[in-house]
């Protein structure tokens, strides 16, 4: 359980150098936040505040000077569910959220009260609020200066966990071996015909996975047969429909292994018209050029704008970003993409999806995606998703 | 396709009534809004702006006035997806989301320009747009009257959505009957042995919903087997683990049809304990008082306390809500919960989930849940979800 509290050291370092007393993290329907999962090991549905011990919390000014090196920051869980938490969270304090009718504003004032945070306190509450929200929040919460903005302990939270930690390494490095097993399987049973529908794979990949060990899949399997490929996300997802006929069939899927997704996309080519072998040759060749960028200290935008070029030059265009960070979220940063407005540097511990892709109304669709570990001597494929040619 | 024509009207009256000249709706990772698919039949990852005719759109001041009774209400819809657009949506207008880079503010500035939209209209963006990204529009978009508040066409979308329509309700009809038909199924398959573990339910529904004719499940399917009964929505969501051993276990699943879902909870009783079989009698006592709670014109905050009564008097708490509105979303409106800051009165056409359930760590949970659908002559049950004793 060591890795949380060197997390919430992170934090406690925001925290510290903002001059904030209390900070609240919520994961709800409709808005999840996976930060946490990460500081606390509590899987979904809860407020987390974060604070320092209550006896030396003082005043927004005097934080700083205060909690200078001494205090540690202390973490209070308001689950929903608080027979999951008391098996899964390793935060604090726990108090059931029903405690507070499950209304986020008076969780935050019992929160603040119970913390003994004093008047005048600087409190953060999530990025992701809702401007009517927001306003509820500074006309009911008056007596503490009530902070939301996009640079946030939240945000923090998510660009920390763009660089893995040595346990979430070696999450990764499992549930990698895991995948690509589960990838040979998928090839052999398509070429044996034991896989013959979208359902077939997607049932497929969902069993094997749990019998190996895995939470399950990380997010719904796309399983997009010829006839349904020309969808960047097909939709549903995975039909009865006939897979691996004739063209072009995707095949997206990734494994949650301790909440951690893996993300791979194959292709399964059968008898190609020309346009549709065009379409592979150019993804394939975008991955090879793409995957030379992948060095530290490089900026991700330009392995986007590799890949963006190839496509361009021959009149096609990729509708979707390059890549992505993968983790407790099947997206999170880094972002990979040509107009990201940050800069994403290439770094070690950083772990990403790289999904060059091509779509045609008639043709169907092509998208080749694996996922990388930066380490410090440079990139490592960790999966080894392909084109399958049948 | 005429009930979206239909659907488009309701928010013009919203519009035409508060002098709105644009409205954009939102849907993407993070910020779920089916509000589009109800209004456009688009599934999913797009914004929709909707908006009078260009040659009649007119400053805010006169909306009213100019829109009376004459000109349409029109859709523009900006989708990550453009083949999946052209396959689904009934909008208007199409313009693909990377026309815009895919960034909203963009696309609001594109759109409005696009439509002729005249400086100083009132556009109103979505009510959860977060407080920081509110400063940026009204930072950038200095050429309009920028709207963001709760009570919006996005709100007023979901209440209209709470009420189905005759085509909502034929859907509604044929999903009950299969999901009847997979209840009966499941049950003999517990019976008989063939469905042993939590995975084997699971996959079950999951192939059976789709050789069914559905689209496949509404959300993850929750079977949590003896050992994981205690948690409201058990984390995984399924396992390998046993199911229907001694104690209680839970299945929670819904079909969906058309996009919309059905949700369900069986709860499996095997030799219990007398604790538990005084919480399976407990809720079984709930079920059967709320449902007589159920007539047009009441409130449903009477159907939630009448459930809460019968637990509390016995010294337990659900620590839930006790049901809510199905549809595009499994938890839509109305609520039904004790503490709703709004009144639902129950009407006609109004299909929603009441699911009294209690949990204890030690001895699991139970909860059984069923659908029901408010006609003019009163309330019909739509699914036959049971308590089955092995």
């Amino acid at each position: 359980m060591n890795q949380y509290q060197e997390r919430l050291d992170k934090i406690r370092d925001y925290m510290v150098r903002e001059g904030i007393d209390l900070v609240m993290f919520e994961d709800a329907e409709g808005k999840r936040d996976a930060g946490i999962r990460w500081l606390t090991g509590h899987p979904r549905d809860a407020l987390l505040f974060l604070f320092f011990e209550p006896e030396s919390t003082v005043h927004t000014a005097a934080v700083t000077e205060k909690h200078g090196s001494a205090s540690a920051l202390k973490s209070l869980l308001v689950p929903w569910d608080i027979n999951l938490a008391k098996a899964y969270s390793t935060a604090d304090v726990l108090i059931p959220y029903s405690d507070f009718d499950r209304i986020p504003i008076k969780a935050i004032t019992g929160a603040a009260e119970k913390l003994k945070i004093p008047h005048g306190a600087k409190i953060e509450i999530p990025p992701l609020t809702p401007y009517p929200v927001f306003l509820d929040y500074i006309s009911e919460l008056t007596d503490f200066d009530i902070i939301c903005r996009k640079r946030s302990a939240v945000s923090y939270t998510q660009n920390c966990r763009a660089v893995k930690d040595s346990e979430e390494i070696a999450i990764y490095r499992k549930a990698a071996k895991i995948t690509n097993k589960i990838i040979d399987l998928v090839e052999k049973n398509v070429r044996s015909g034991k896989i013959k529908t979208e359902a077939d794979a997607a049932m497929f990949i969902e069993l094997e996975s749990r019998k190996r060990g895995c939470d399950g899949t990380g997010f719904e399997t796309i399983a997009a047969g010829q006839d349904r490929s020309f969808g960047i996300h097909a939709f549903p997802a995975w039909t009865g429909a006939p897979f691996a006929g004739q063209g072009l069939s995707i095949l997206d899927f990734g494994l949650s292994l301790g909440g951690y997704t893996t993300d791979v996309t194959m292709t399964f080519v059968r008898d190609p018209f020309p346009q549709q072998q065009k379409m592979v040759n150019l993804v394939e060749k975008a991955v090879k050029l793409a995957v030379e960028t992948l060095v530290n200290g490089y900026d991700t935008k330009l392995t986007a704008i590799v890949i963006d070029e190839i496509f361009t030059k021959q009149k096609k265009r990729m509708v979707h970003a390059a890549g992505h960070g993968i983790g407790l979220d099947p997206h999170e940063l880094p972002f990979i993409k040509c107009r990201s407005e940050e800069n994403w540097i290439l770094s070690p511990g950083m772990v990403f999806a790289l999904e060059p892709g091509l779509y045609d109304p008639i043709y169907g669709g092509c998208r080749l995606e694996n996922d990388f570990l930066m380490t410090e001597t440079g990139c490592e494929k960790l999966t080894d998703a392909k084109i399958v040619y049948l």
